[in-house]
């Protein structure tokens, strides 16, 4: 086990009618917000104006950023900068899943910074003071709602990448899984997806005698495999969305990845996807997981993925280990098409043109993961194997 | 799921030389410290001399309370008040065990009441305002490092009680796995035992739903299994010493019981034990846990036990229930025996004299538990048991 420094401050009020703790959690840090949220989801289901009318009977001021994104643009998070330093605003509250929340906290912290809020994105350590954040979370997915990362889009550039501060954790975040029970199956397969791609990236990796953190993993992406599938077929099933919504928060906020050094692979292949096709992140790391696991097994991987195997999918221990393998692997295959998810790149609109300059953009840091190293020939292997 | 707010504020420097962080992080909270520690084993390892000499060397003055017992006396804490409240020291640092960090707890809160500290233990909302805590932890077992509790005992009363407080959670806790490397064989063990059982108070629990919470347990409590035999059999193995560490913080810290509702057992029947014959916590709960398993086991508790047979040790799961559930009974005693534990009260001395007054005193305030709520007739049928 890898020494690690252990912060996770995030307030989680979860379960139903927590909204209730909404307008006392606020004034803890002042009375001007900035709402952030996506589409109409959250008006549909009432949820806007029950937040509009908890600030308004509590004095609480507030401005709005609305239509954020699946794949939240730069041009939001500038819009909210503006907003905010106009209006001096006290704390950025984002009302929706894992992109109003990104966007949020991008703009919490551009509301400190005076160049343009793209150098935050690029470049993390000129982070230096972040406005509060909090969320009412809509969807289990990114786990931004607990974590310190946010991922931005540039459609200028086709660029999508990730920046985080310590400061981006949200002072507190309301977790509610009666507000997704209207996601819809797309989006609550992608989410699962997400949720279990966040383990895999810090699961499938090396360090020696993480055992505690690779049980806890496995813990979790059982808890994926139970409940994904329920919470498609049955939207308004209370435990499967509270299992779904607050594994989203485990996955992620540190408690997996403590005590190891994962570098993350499958992340950041997908996110050149979503850069040049805006396809659903969830959908592309469905599409690519699989083939990832592929590839990568070999002699000096094998041994995780029979215990991925064996630990998850249940599978004999006696049997030969690469046969284990590919039989999780295979189980990993079946699950997400159960989930109604696409399983090639061509059901979703890529086709060869672009996969080369998806490859080298996603290597332009040097090789990607550290469970197997990448370079952009893997990747292009990956993305073909995927098409 | 039940409802929860989830905040677990404390920041965890985790491995080997993470001392080197001590005087930055108090120096947050001020440059007075009261040092509070048990016998000569801190002194022994040579952290007694690296403590003092970082103190030192960064201007930290600091007092002493020295020879906390193992189960920490009022009469530990009451000294510590006045040396807090005569130097108006601005943080309590406790170096050993749980015993020395649940002593700086009530001494933490004794600083800011004027009555006798006993009080607090008694009664805690009397606790109004609290010192910084910080803790450097030697020994894996209460999970005190990462909680927000204390138990405390009376002599003069024959009481053992708990009490606790939010700001009873440590500011920040250094677990270097190689301070336990010296932990004696029993000490190993009744930790270890410890950790298991306060995963069991909130594993044996009938919240419908709390899924990702049971799996989490299981996840802690194979990593107590593997590593608590293997910490006693090779004392400077830190890949033992670092999972059983680990493991003891997070199995107490709420993240196991957040989203149930958990009334525990078999500590508050044990807590007696202590309080009239001083024994080791650990060894009273590894005494009384099989017998507790036993004799609550029944048709409306079998399937928890049959999820613990099937997840935890291996068991097949076509068998027939009770079978089963009396398998991992009997698992459980075997391990607790090849940690080399007694099985009895006899062996620690206990014999029939105050098995009543114990069973009366642990329902001072009712019955015990809600997995099967227990009486004091329940109590002294699990005491007889264990005889």
């Amino acid at each position: 086990m890898k020494n690690f420094n252990y912060s996770i401050p995030t307030k989680i009020f979860f379960g139903k009618d927590q909204i209730d703790v909404l307008a006392s959690q606020i004034m803890q840090y002042g009375s001007k917000v900035l709402l952030v949220y996506g589409g109409g989801s959250i008006k549909r289901i009432g949820l806007y104006d029950k937040v509009v009318k908890i600030l308004q009977n509590n004095g609480i001021t507030f401005w709005e950023l609305s239509d954020v994104q699946p794949n939240p643009r730069i041009t939001s998070v500038r819009k909210g900068v503006n907003i905010c330093k106009e209006n001096q605003v006290d704390l950025v509250l984002a009302v929706g899943g894992g992109s109003s929340i990104d966007c949020a906290k991008v703009i919490a912290a551009g509301y400190y910074y005076d160049g343009d809020a793209w150098d935050l994105v690029v470049d993390p350590a000129k982070i230096q003071k972040v406005l509060p954040i909090a969320s009412i979370l809509t969807l289990a997915a990114t786990g931004s709602e607990m974590d310190f990362f946010a991922v931005i889009t540039n459609t200028d550039t086709n660029e999508k990448l990730g920046t985080g501060h310590p400061d981006f954790n949200p002072k507190f975040s309301i977790l509610d899984p009666t507000y997704s029970f209207s996601v819809p199956a797309i989006h609550t397969a992608a989410g699962t997806v997400d949720i279990m791609s966040h383990i895999f990236e810090v699961y499938f990796e090396k360090t020696e005698g993480a055992y505690l953190q690779n049980r806890m993993a496995e813990a979790l992406l059982k808890t994926c495999i139970k409940y994904g599938k329920i919470a498609i077929e049955e939207p308004e099933n209370y435990e499967a969305r509270a299992n779904l919504m607050w594994a989203s928060s485990l996955a992620i906020n540190g408690l997996l990845g403590y005590g190891k050094k994962s570098v993350w692979s499958v992340h950041p292949m997908e996110h050149e996807l979503s850069a040049f096709y805006d396809i659903i992140h969830g959908v592309g790391l469905a599409i690519l997981t699989p083939h990832w696991m592929e590839y990568v097994l070999n002699d000096t991987t094998v041994d995780n993925f029979v215990q991925y195997g064996v630990n998850v999918w249940g599978i004999g221990d006696t049997e030969d280990k690469y046969q284990i393998a590919r039989q999780a692997i295979q189980k990993t295959k079946e699950y997400f098409a159960s989930l109604g998810l696409p399983a090639t790149l061509r059901e979703v609109g890529i086709n060869e043109d672009k996969l080369e300059i998806m490859a080298k953009q996603a290597t332009r840091n040097g090789k990607v993961g550290n469970f197997m190293p990448l370079d952009s020939e893997d990747i292009l292997n990956i993305f073909n194997a995927s098409l």
